[in-house]
């Protein structure tokens, strides 16, 4: 059994890739498609870091880590890039996700416009109340949680995210674990425990806000 | 007016102290608070490190970025240096906190247990939709926008929180800078602009999932 696994921007991955590097690869994901809808087919690595605020050299050898890229004389090609990074993340294939916990996060969570586009489906949620199991919200199947096992397999999910009180966390991500689930996104404030095979994010919204707070504190003491 | 600052652990804070330092500064007091919690009254750089996937050197190494912490023959001892990292973070006093939207995601954070003992208090909710405005959610006032100006500087509230659809998130940006906010965290998956002088953290909780189905990819192509 090992500890909930945090962010960790200096650990190497498996594969020896920094995490640092994978995180910035959805940065940079974000930018060119941002490029993208901004009309732009090129972009280079200056202009990629400039708004997320990397040097250029930042950008040139985190892609160095998994291939050559960029084209002498264009830069990089977005769609192609785009494509690229997807694969690298294992992005580029549909990801089918549940959900545990259908209170006002799980409900966010299933509403939240943002994971369609990156090639992460909502297929199902899950919820002890009875009153809302076979309920649809946002067009999403609510089960019963004896229902996970069979569900998870039938869809072939893989990722769950837990949207749970925090005193209900660590049951919720044995039983996910149980159904074979490989990674998980846990809201609950709360560390929990699961087999090494299973992979997990712990998300504390609390560290947004403090390390804004610092920002906020070191930007006021240097004006 | 610069674009929305997204997370970057390579770059320098104003105080030249890397962001990935601050940002594990948040893990470390978390992981002291388990520490004290489980009636351990001291700790090692070792011990702090090994949870979260850090060596000792690291810890001590960022550490001394602040100061000079440990004890020899003690380690740190927890109470103290949780003060300490609260001092840093500036979270060693109260900040009242607005959360803009109460639909799904904004009352999600309106009762989310994690902020009140990391020091935000959320001190007011604001939204659009009239029906909400004078009602009470987790025993926290609803006011309309055009009160926002008044309320966010009659209570001192220096931090926000947008949880409004992404076509609302700049407008409401703008009515936070113009209040005196001076950081903001975005939930809404869409880029805002803001004036230099406030902070901003944007939240793509996609990222998340992304950064998952990477570390499920690469552990299953190594098993």
């Amino acid at each position: 059994m090992t500890d909930s696994k945090r962010k960790n921007p200096e650990s190497l991955t498996e594969g020896q890739v920094p995490k640092a590097v994978v995180s910035r690869l959805s940065l940079y994901l974000r930018e060119l498609q941002h490029v993208l809808r901004d009309g732009h087919e090129t972009t280079s690595s200056t202009q990629l870091g400039a708004r997320l605020g990397f040097t250029d050299a930042q950008v040139r050898k985190d892609l160095a880590y998994f291939g050559q890229f960029g084209y002498p004389g264009i830069g990089y090609r977005c769609e192609e890039l785009i494509l690229a990074i997807r694969r690298i993340l294992g992005t580029d294939h549909d990801w089918p996700v549940a959900i545990v916990g259908t209170g006002n996060l799980g409900r966010a969570l299933l509403g939240y416009k943002g994971f369609g586009n990156q090639g992460f489906r909502i297929a199902a949620a899950f919820d002890v109340d009875h009153a809302k199991v076979g309920e649809r919200i946002e067009d999403i199947p609510v089960y019963q949680m004896d229902e996970l096992d069979n569900v998870v397999r039938a869809n072939r999910i893989r990722l769950g995210m837990i949207a749970v009180p925090a005193s209900a966390a660590q049951i919720v991500a044995d039983l996910l674990a149980d159904a074979g689930i490989e990674g998980i996104v846990n809201f609950a404030p709360v560390t929990i425990t699961i087999p090494k095979r299973v992979r997990m994010i712990g998300v504390d919204l609390a560290i947004e806000l403090e390390q804004l707070a610092f920002a906020v504190v070191n930007q006021s003491q240097n004006t």
